[in-house]
């Protein structure tokens, strides 16, 4: 059967077709993996680690000493290595010491289970194993749904179950099973301190510096949102707003995204021994209070938003002149107070200065307060549209007590990881800086604060 | 040397604090033990269902037939179920198809890679086959990084890598290989199968129906709170509100905890045949959606009762009376809605009723807008101690708008699923029930609701 010179036509159009939507699709994911490793160039360098560690104990495998010593067991190592290489330092450890010293004991008690069984004879042996495989899973199982031994004994449980029942099951006898035990767990710790070494000394990721980064990110974040606010007037159209302060939403969206991540990083920093400007103890944990601390402050800053971009807020001239100038200072000073605390924790210094700022926007906070009493705001207007102002008034009050919540933290980590004083030099620079700006805080440091 | 009968009766005891120490400890797992079981009994049958899993698979290790066949190889099958098996059906069925597939695909490439690296001898065989081992574990490490299989084929690419490594490596003829892939594939063909048979049929776990009571529940919470609102008198002290509404505050904060869960919930479900009222293609997507908007909802009540537990709210009995009738109204016909709207997802019918309590709140809510509206509410007294009501007011309004679109989302839900009509005997039963009741907010389905 002749096929039409259309019909040919029409076939061959329709597979450059197939052919294009192949290639356009190419393109996307080529597209997509230059962002990702873009996003994050760490990303490839994670790949190309495993790859290489992955063939450094691939490599041992034809390396015919140590093949003849481990034998087809030598393959536990390449499986370790896969299982275990992991993003950041802390989370290969964590990993690793779980595999490692699960098998030693979870391969040891095996041996056990399998030398008493042994004794019951060919028949009762199967139901005897049987019955110790049975009650060790099912106990390790229900302990993994402990929360403690979740976050830091997941694996180590699984591996456990694992290695007990490979162990007491083999039907080989009481020598040769010692011999297996051996080769698996030598083998296992190989893989394992080849990953931790590669994952140490080649370009590593620490959890624990990626949560200290990201803290000082959050907070910087939020500082971003304040100063975004205190520089572009307060009470514009809401167009205005929008297109200037993009920047500094996506910066507050962004903390309330990305919950959650600290709770992981935590889990892996505290694997991790001392690196960097890091102790081996670290306070870690005070870095989840912080982040908690940080979220909340981006939660309310979202109503703040959800406030000031809905229709109903109006607000006539009057009360702009009013409110304005304490919500305007107060933003600054929240701003430069949060930057304050951004360098104490990058830099590892004492945040000395930052309680000078979280002072003067506590004494506009009350400025404010005053502003919102006095009766002479609200004569003359409607109380629908003074509701939506005084609103984000109270708001940004609420804020600055989250702030010096936040700063209070700060301190505390401070004081438990002694961080070094500031240089003096600096904060001298910094002072001077302060004279010479136009700072319409810095009067109110000397009035009295109340608390609370 | 001689122990004096002081020091004697001093050790004694020390021994004895040590036993009583270990004893009290002893004590409190055992308590942490049965609260955890008590918590969710299905923790202990998923633990006793792993044990049979395991103890049946192993049972076949001793089956000499089937071990004749499978050789030591029979061990996949006893680790496959152990890495396997999960508590849900759906993660058990995403794992081990990924690790099945994973391992067909990966062993067939890697038997491929094994060939053409022997083609090029002694020499050259260990070095292309590094080359191999290598490129594969660089582009699948990168591949897990794309968000897309991070969430369903993390798993599978792990495989890939290893039984990839584990078949090119191995050192043994091409013969022998492919015999070596045939029994890996098989028994961890066979692991599978008998992990997700014993999981669908022993007593299952459905991810898919977790999270449709999990929406459900949520929802019921904040129905709760409303409730809890709109029975209690309104501006009441703080005191008292705290003892009578810990309950409901309770259920909403539960919402703020457990987010996160959802999702995972959503990615083991994709994975799950059709099972009791589900279909396949059950719109589990439509879940999401509604679960973040239960926690908006229940993020705005957060922001609505630090309103009312905070020290500075206090209202005069002029705007109680004022304001207290339409905000009950409205938080009693809001919680009326959101039951509705419970007991449709839970009995799968359509929500037809849940409109008229949502239109009864929304004209409640314009009631109040023009309670605030109306000068004679704030004439004479201090705007400060106005504003913490009003901001309750238009807290309340806020949370109106979102349960509206909670109901317009199960809306959608129900016709996506083909949820049935809800049975007229039952909504008859309503109608007489809400006509026998007081109820207050009936009157104001007539009136033309303004919309935003």
């Amino acid at each position: 059967m002749e096929m039409g010179s259309d019909e040919k036509v029409g076939l061959m159009s329709g597979r450059f077709v197939w052919v294009k939507g192949l290639f356009a699709k190419l393109v996307e994911v080529a597209n997509k993996t230059r962002a990702l490793g873009k996003d994050d160039p760490r990303r490839v360098i994670h790949s190309l680690k495993l790859g290489l560690t992955l063939t450094i104990v691939s490599m041992l495998y034809y390396y015919k000493p140590l093949f003849a010593n481990f034998g087809v067991s030598a393959m536990w190592a390449v499986i370790t290595v896969v299982v275990v290489f992991e993003f950041s330092v802390g989370a290969t450890l964590g990993k690793g010491l779980n595999r490692a010293f699960a098998t030693l004991f979870a391969g040891a008690l095996g041996a056990g289970a399998h030398h008493l069984a042994a004794l019951s004879g060919h028949v009762g042996q199967p139901i005897i194993t049987s019955i110790f495989v049975f009650l060790l899973a099912c106990i390790l199982t229900f302990m993994r749904f402990f929360p403690s031994i979740k976050a830091k004994y997941d694996y180590g449980m699984m591996i456990g179950i694992l290695t007990f029942s490979f162990v007491s099951i083999s039907g080989v006898g009481d020598d040769e099973i010692l011999l297996l035990l051996q080769k698996r767990v030598s083998t296992i710790f190989l893989g394992v301190c080849v990953c931790v070494v590669i994952s140490i000394f080649i370009s590593p990721f620490w959890a624990g510096q990626d949560l200290h980064n990201r803290i000082a990110l959050n907070i910087e974040n939020l500082a971003l949102f304040f100063e975004g606010y205190g520089s572009v007037e307060y009470f514009k159209t809401l167009q205005d707003r929008e297109a200037k302060d993009d920047k500094s939403i996506q910066a507050y969206k962004s903390i309330l995204k990305s919950s959650g991540i600290e709770d992981t990083l935590y889990n892996f920093a505290r694997w991790e021994p001392g690196h960097g400007c890091f102790q081996f103890r670290h306070p870690w944990k005070q870095y989840l209070k912080i982040g908690a601390l940080t979220y909340q402050c981006a939660f309310r800053i979202d109503a703040l938003h959800r406030n000031l971009s809905s229709s109903s807020f109006q607000v006539s001239q009057e009360i702009q002149t009013q409110i304005q100038e304490p919500c305007m200072e107060m933003s600054m000073e929240t701003g430069k107070a949060l930057r304050q605390l951004v360098s104490s924790i990058r830099e590892m210094t004492q945040p000395t200065l930052a309680e000078i700022h979280t002072n003067n926007s506590k004494a506009a906070a009350k400025k404010l307060k005053a502003s919102l009493k006095s009766s002479r705001l609200w004569e003359n207007c409607d109380l629908l549209t003074l509701i939506p102002a005084a609103n984000v008034g109270t708001l940004l009050v609420d804020v600055v007590d989250i702030t010096e919540k936040i700063a209070e933290a700060v301190q505390e980590l401070a004081s438990l990881a002694h961080f070094k004083a500031a240089k003096p030099a600096d904060s001298a620079i910094q002072s001077e800086k302060e004279k010479l700006e136009p700072n319409i805080g810095v009067s109110f440091v000397t009035i009295p604060i109340s608390s609370g």
